[in-house]
């Protein structure tokens, strides 16, 4: 049965699956969901979803959201970019933790605030203090990088497809890779694993939004 | 073996493992972090956790960084607070996501520009900033829990113990109680389960930090 992800291109925490379900070459078709005209805000997607975020997973009979958990179901049902151990499984679990609450999570708001809102309405203090945040969050992940390709168990797992998401983007938000260089040769490592897209070649684009 | 928490009374995060240590009566002694003087961000701490970050959990000779990670681990441990079934477990960790991401992190960043920097030093727009977006979060949580008791499953599971946690603070960042009725009532179920203490009674308080 084919597995129906509702997403939109901007979403990196939707590319995270996205990307596990392609270089795994699990089945599955994106849903559109018109994120910009608010669409994860309303009473039918809050049905699906009640925390109103994208991604969510529509596999084998099963419901899931946050990106973590449907990467955790994927690799145990794939055996693919997951753990052999339970030391591993923690290992992983650790990265996919930090990466929601200082990486990803910051990455898509400063990003969504530099470029997805109207130029008068940023708040450019928050976005200097995002930013000073994320400085720190790329620190950490560059010196664990700069000794290993992968970020855990020397080969790719689905830390480094979480971890890596949002960093694809073109969009400006403060992230130049050159500054990471460690950061940069992994990214580079991942975009060299067989099968992989770019999110905006996997997802369809919900910016601008279409005039209604 | 006497589990060993790096730790100090102000972080809710390292809060979420003291509760469950003592909830499960599982003997441990804090480790105190004096983290207003930088304590976690040196290089002695660095070494015992590369992502300069409190809690963490010395236990059965193991390390572990990561609330979440330790959560999971001393349910399995104990076989209390945790899930039966694996739809549970991705239950359980979908909420500890949602904690980790939207929830804890923005609570404990807002708390802290407004509580423990000098008031001249406050960016106030952020705070503003963050301040929205957490009353969506409060919105998501006391939805929630306006059909139910605990956050998962029909009982109380490290769900509720995670995302609790910053939320006894007396200290203000934008959150009162009675605003939030269901919140409310579910922070007073918790509160009434044998053992339940209060952070700065489980941890010694790092804030104001000693005069060197």
């Amino acid at each position: 049965m084919t597995a129906q992800l509702y997403c939109f291109g901007e979403s990196g925490n939707a590319y995270k699956v996205a990307l596990m379900l392609t270089l795994t070459a699990t089945p599955w078709q994106p849903v559109f969901v018109d994120f910009f005209n608010g669409a994860a805000r309303g009473p039918a997607f809050r049905a699906i979803n009640e925390m109103g975020e994208v991604p969510v997973l529509v596999m084998g009979g099963r419901t899931l959201t946050q990106s973590a958990v449907m990467l955790r179901h994927l690799a145990k049902a794939t055996g693919q970019f997951g753990w052999t151990t339970e030391e591993e499984e923690d290992e992983i679990l650790r990265w996919l933790m930090w990466d929601n609450h200082k990486l990803s999570t910051q990455v898509g708001t400063t990003r969504f605030l530099m470029n997805f809102l109207p130029a008068d309405k940023r708040p450019e203090q928050a976005i200097a203090f995002l930013q000073g945040r994320l400085k720190a969050a790329y620190t950490i992940l560059n010196n664990h990088l700069a000794s290993r390709d992968w970020v855990v168990a020397g080969r790719a797992t689905i830390a480094d497809l979480s971890l890596c998401s949002y960093l694809y983007y073109q969009e400006p938000f403060g992230f130049a890779r050159a500054d990471w260089p460690h950061i940069d040769a992994w990214l580079a490592r991942i975009a060299a694993l067989p099968g992989w897209q770019h999110p905006y070649d996997l997802m369809s684009r919900a910016f601008p939004p279409a005039t209604a």
